[in-house]
């Protein structure tokens, strides 16, 4: 669904090159890759490692599913074709923000990985951490943060939804697994820093 | 083509918000949209005005339409309503940039009023500084930097073509515009900064 359809470009070199700006930046950027099922805390565990590397000076942004859904995704449905687009795209969004030097944290469900893998892709090696928020249905529907699973059970929902007719396609090779059945937010936050000490990603 | 098509979803506001990370930036954040003719000069003035700021400490980052045609945008042709599609991502996808405290310059064609006003609309105000490389088919035909120009009036080239069978409509009310006939491409850059300058932008 991504064919290359333009014809006569050329790939232009930006005059500022990547590691010039995360010189300017001041430590090297990176995509945190959170993937898992819905009500697994992806966005709330990728928002608080966002604070906290915001406040040792590390330049951030955070990629939410449904921000980016009223937003650039707008078009695009929860059809397979249309959840391997919304990903595609967010790849290609997050390889720009890493490429300014911005350290980009995305929270999508992300449940094919496929697609997951073909934005590991057109990163560079070790640009891309998968973190895998592993954190079982029967944890995700009892919290059911937006009510989700409810409208699901009822019928409310036909939208094929992940994890009851919908596959999750757990990663099989992740950076980091965060056990969300056991942990609270902030361990599984201090669990990601400890990563990116631990490789060297918070220094220039 | 643009209508809401995800149900079910809900704006979630970042825990660091745009202020902080402007703060942390150490200046203010906005898009400076390059629209013009192919050949006007916009990559080129825009890449120098991003050198400009980032020797100055301004994080910057560059959107250039061959670029983002080869990533985000490559399922897209050049049918008006692809045209309009591309528009509408990368206005997206500069929302998000200055969202994250970064001065984000775009250089694309984008020939269509109503499609620019459209990004202008979901900036905040101050946020969109439209910059109207302001160069004619003339000069733009006699650089043919590309060998567009050439291609198209040969009939190599198929696809409509901006300014030849395809229309080009100039901003009517442009933050800035830019004398592409006349002037150095260092000149133009230097409007650009001039005009930064004494509108507060380059200050925190």
């Amino acid at each position: 669904m991504a064919e290359q359809k333009a014809t006569d470009v050329t790939w232009h070199d930006h005059t500022v090159t990547k590691p010039e700006r995360q010189k300017l930046m001041g430590h090297k950027s990176a995509v945190l890759w959170f993937t898992g099922l819905s009500g697994a805390g992806k966005s709330t565990v990728a928002n608080t490692v966002d604070h906290m590397l915001h406040q040792k000076g590390i330049h951030t942004f955070v990629l939410d599913g449904d921000n980016i859904r009223m937003g650039l995704n707008k078009n695009l449905g929860f059809s397979a074709e249309d959840r391997t687009e919304n990903i595609r795209r967010i790849g290609e969004v997050s390889k720009l923000f890493s490429s300014a030097g911005v350290f980009v944290l995305t929270a999508f469900i992300s449940p094919y990985r496929a697609d997951r893998d073909k934005v590991r892709e057109i990163l560079e090696p070790g640009e891309f951490i998968e973190v895998f928020v592993n954190a079982s249905l029967e944890t995700c529907e009892k919290r059911d943060p937006k009510g989700l699973y409810k409208k699901k059970r009822s019928g409310e929902m036909k939208a094929p939804f992940t994890g009851i007719d919908d596959p999750y396609e757990a990663p099989l090779q992740p950076e980091i697994t965060l056990d969300g059945d056991n942990k609270t937010i902030d361990e599984l936050a201090e669990d990601v820093i400890a990563y990116l000490k631990n490789n060297g990603y918070l220094t220039a």
